[in-house]
């Protein structure tokens, strides 16, 4: 009976709201969406233009030539003879790289790529059963057996069919593909539900796929019915899971009710989807069950179970997480789609609580864990990023289970979700990126422009050109490490954790400022050209690990602005294994090209063990050293490479 | 057409030869049972002991109160409510737990492991199914199902069952659980076979059980069955295999027919028990096909894909073989089953072609792959035996998958199996165990008695005592090892392999011999109190790599006799990691206890590696370090190992 009263009120909210989604009290702000903000700097922008003309492209020949995962489309359609070939959640890469593509086509409008979409889409429309069933998997093998077992990704699959279609119907408006994710979504809305059948998702990803799909449609079945999902976990009801061995109900976070969780467990992606969708559905309807347990959760993953990269997921065992402060670095896991989960998630805390940890930690996943799982040159990728190497690791081409390359491609192509925010009263500055947008605030529309050399320069200079004097709070992010945090709850800390010097201007004076969650805000009435300059101070900075973590001890990293860096053997005569950095040593800043990426790298001078030509004797001696962003390691070949730093000489080992 | 004529002459040789099963001419020699051998010595003899009086009984605990798999027979018996437990091939620790149990009966009656013995096999018998199925994975569960997915273990269990039924009928006469094994057997046959349903052995097993069944029952049909299902594979006829993603048949050996096979592949247990059961085959119906395959198939395990200590399968990916040569050591998998299963394949081949290599290879795997599996004490076990370590290996109680202890207790419990062979004129020598025997030749029965410190020691004084004087070759195996060859085929070769001194003393008398197949044969009039005295040379080797052998590059591993070594940070300052074994070194012999085990040690200079008291320095020094059997490793804690000693140092690393 409550139930029913909340979707009443959700129902009226939308109504009285003119058709937009109506903000729940419990969500502060919203973002600004990606296909508002044109991104204009020199870190981001060329990184997007190389996912759309290299990744994208890459993602489409691996899908469609070099494997068979359009393949299989084509025989469901109807327009080829064969067999199902690959793995149950191949489809999932077809809907992932059409959901990339729709992104780019919003950023580079692409006619050929366009085509391509279009032709995809045509067979994936003529694949789908006519009472809305798509899935190559079963329907070309076993179609009887479908919705069977859980464990069996169909759900997962949608979920990915949705999300491309939503995001293909915004990019395009063309709505074929979002009639397929309709059908589908209303066949699963026939099968599954309160009276219903049961449902445990066995990959989260449908109940933040349905959120969007109800965004769209304003068809409030389906964030019922992702509620609804959610609500079905930790009740014993998952059945199938024939394909893995982890029947272990953790895995799948399926232990406990969401609402009753308090811990990390299980496989991190699939954590991170349901958290996301979990989040999105706590905006929609009110629901403070969810946001509760999930403070509980991420202060559990940040707190003690995160790389200092911003990657989760220790174990390559489960794919997920392990226990606390158990963070290995030659086998850390860190599964690059986990680092883009992390990404938005943390994205949809921040909305919810306007606390500023949040984007700290995302910024943290975003420029280390994140972008490390996809090359310079956009065409190679990594599915695990560890943080040390005795030069086992080589970006790859492509993998069997080819869920990264495309998670990677749709998060940088939609970079510019992350930027801003809004609500009527404030505009939210999170992230630094050189950009223009432009924002309606307390009723006004407000052009935005934004420069920074950032992250390399902590000079941000931020213009706001209201047509009239308008009054709002500008809420600009002051990052936890230029405020002497490394990141929320301590598991790492600055060896010099004394606060640097913040300095922020007004059309070129210096101001006071408050600080409210995190951000330095600015309530007045804003003028035509008006000009924050925001200074941060990159000093470099030494990190340590809390004693709990064991891989750690007596090591130091090394982090400047939101960037982690790593020594890499191309830059220290091929060996890093060798080095280690005393605490006495200056670090210093230096320019430096890796491949064709301008970064900041850091000088440093280092104790180097090495062995005499006869190989019978060792000795020691001090040499210079480089160290260079981590995300850029593993582009010049594969090679030692080495983020925490021995202080001494831990350990001596001669094979 | 031919296949019948070939049965009814296999049928006709039954008749003629009064019931003893028929040699085949493909079989040299047949061994004498371990149940007509008592054991004597200071080696086998006392670990004999120590797996009946604990490892069985760790065993028993673990199968019956730690873990429920007795538990499902109660459910499945009637005696109990609940659900099904466990996984799938769970029913089978129980069966191999029962054959080493008989075995142990054999060696020590024991009324009350018999009672328990009985008491589990009555709960056996009272669940399997009318007609003959018995699994409790599928009858608790999903009965409608069995016999559809051919990797779930429904033969591999059955097999099992079957060679737990034959030892315990051997050992005790007891017929029950001899019924129902036929039961099963007549099950399967009914339902599989030529112009019945096709059947490809997910996991091999039953085979080689099956011809154990014909053996004991000798019903014809059971080894056609073993044939027919050897036959069966390599033309894709396999389905199922939900369970893994190994769908790639190569892991099942199942990629061509077994006559065809040249090269190992896959998982190599499944490997070690078909070739084993093909073998037994061979045998019997004397079809050279698969002898001709399998010596190629055993060159390319010897010469290309063994370690040093006879362990097998280097990859944990596949629990199997990898690429040739690659042997990684810390990472070596070497799964305990699969030295087990060396050991019964190498019999086998042994037996058939009469040639030593094959028992020099059983021997590297008994005396150092295989028995690495299990603790001093008896009480924990290795599931995978690595060559090298930085302590993170330890002994374990148990296993989730727990196919390992109950196979090594077996082993060890009928070890007597592998000593002696004879046929009509000869009797042969494999293995040096102080043991008693008496083995039937020319048709006399000649009382044998073997007296030696072996592997300690290389003196072995063999009694042969007939009654009367007989005629017949004695053939003694002299080791490869003593005759300069590391292993067959050079994947490892002494740096020293100048042959060695042998003598042979008849009667205190030395004498010339003839050497034959890796034996020396005496061909003579035996008289009572005949003493035979073999002098083994058991220098200390060096050994190396083929170049091939990346990992093994420049470094050197220590052998005598049989035995192969290892440094183990107990003995060495805690570290293995920091030394190095010069080529100049003087290796000396030592007695040294490991726990209880009183051994052989090697002493040598080594150079050694040591961090400064501040940790700002390395410095080089000489020390003397102690190796040990690698066989007693990791039993007085956790800690590094090493086989392979670098010869300088090879690298350096400081953390």
């Amino acid at each position: 009976m409550r139930l029913l009263v909340r979707w009443k009120i959700l129902f009226l909210m939308l109504v009285l709201s003119n058709g937009v989604i109506a903000q729940n009290k419990l969500q502060q702000y919203q973002n600004v969406n990606f296909s508002r903000v044109q991104i204009t700097d020199d870190f981001w922008k060329p990184k997007i233009e190389k996912v759309s003309l290299v990744t994208i492209p890459v993602c489409i020949d691996q899908t469609e030539v070099k494997t068979p995962r359009i393949q299989n489309f084509e025989i469901a359609a109807g327009k080829r003879q064969g067999k199902f070939k690959g793995i149950f959640y191949d489809d999932s890469d077809v809907f992932k790289a059409l959901e990339a593509m729709a992104y780019s086509l919003k950023n580079h409008p692409d006619a050929k790529m366009e085509k391509k979409a279009d032709d995809w889409i045509d067979l994936i429309a003529a694949a789908q059963l006519a009472d809305g069933y798509i899935n190559t998997y079963y329907s070309l093998q076993f179609p009887e057996k479908r919705w069977t077992d859980m464990s069996m990704h169909e759900d997962y699959n949608g979920g990915h069919l949705i999300e491309a279609a939503v995001a293909y119907y915004d990019a395009t408006g063309k709505r074929k593909l979002l009639d397929v994710a309709i059908r589908f979504a209303n066949h699963f809305n026939s099968l599954f539900g309160p009276g219903k059948r049961d449902w445990v998702t066995g990959h989260q990803e449908l109940e933040l796929a349905l959120v969007k799909l109800y965004k769209t449609t304003r068809e409030e079945k389906y964030l019922k019915l992702a509620d609804w999902l959610l609500s079905e976990r930790g009740h014993k009801k998952a059945v199938g899971y024939t394909w893995t061995d982890w029947k272990d109900t953790a895995y799948a976070q399926d232990i406990k009710p969401v609402k009753e969780q308090k811990e990390i467990t299980g496989h991190a992606v699939r954590a991170m989807y349901m958290y996301t969708g979990a989040a999105d559905v706590a905006a929609l309807t009110g629901d403070e069950g969810y946001m509760n347990a999930m403070k509980d959760v991420w202060e559990d993953v940040v707190y003690r179970n995160m790389y200092i990269t911003g990657g989760i997921g220790s174990s390559g065992g489960n794919e997920g997480f392990g226990v606390d402060y158990e963070l290995p670095n030659e086998n850390a896991y860190c599964e690059t789609c986990a680092s883009v989960g992390m990404v938005l998630w943390n994205q949809r805390m921040a909305m919810l609580t306007g606390e500023s940890k949040y984007i700290d930690v995302l910024e943290k996943s975003l420029y280390n864990g994140a972008l490390d799982g996809i090359s310079l040159a956009g065409d190679k990728f990594f599915y695990g990023n560890v943080l040390a190497s005795t030069g086992r690791q080589a970006r790859r081409d492509w993998f069997g289970t080819a869920c990264c390359p495309a998670n990677i491609a749709r998060l940088i192509e939609s970079l510019g979700n992350y930027i801003y925010g809004f609500n009527n009263n404030s505009l939210w500055v999170n992230l630094f990126v050189g950009s223009n947008t432009a924002v309606t605030v307390n009723d006004q529309v407000i052009p935005v422009t934004m420069k920074t050399n950032y992250p390399w320069d902590g000079e941000v200079e931020l213009g706001l050109s209201p047509q009239k004097k308008t009054r709002f709070a500008l809420r600009m992010r002051i990052p936890g490490w230029a405020q002497g945090s490394a990141v929320p709850g301590g598991l790492y800390n600055f060896q010099d954790a004394s606060a640097s010097n913040i300095t922020v201007n007004l059309n070129g004076k210096k101001i006071e400022y408050t600080v409210d969650k995190g951000y330095l805000v600015i309530d007045r009435e804003w003028n035509t050209n008006d000009k924050i300059t925001l200074s941060l101070p990159m000093d470099i900075k030494r990190v340590n690990s809390r004693a709990e973590v064991k891989a750690n001890v007596e090591r130091v990293a090394i982090q400047r602005g939101p960037i982690i860096y790593c020594v890499e053997g191309m830059d220290n005569a091929g060996k890093t294994m060798n080095l280690v950095l005393p605490k006495s040593s200056q670090l210093v800043i230096s320019k430096q090209m890796v491949l064709n990426e301008s970064v900041v790298s850091i000088q440093t001078d280092a104790t180097v063990v090495s062995i005499s030509a006869n190989g019978d004797d060792v000795k020691t001696e001090k040499r210079k050293i480089t160290a260079i962003p981590y995300y850029t390691w593993n582009n010049r070949g594969a090679g030692q490479m080495l983020v925490w730093l021995p202080q001494r000489i831990l350990d001596i080992k001669v094979n």
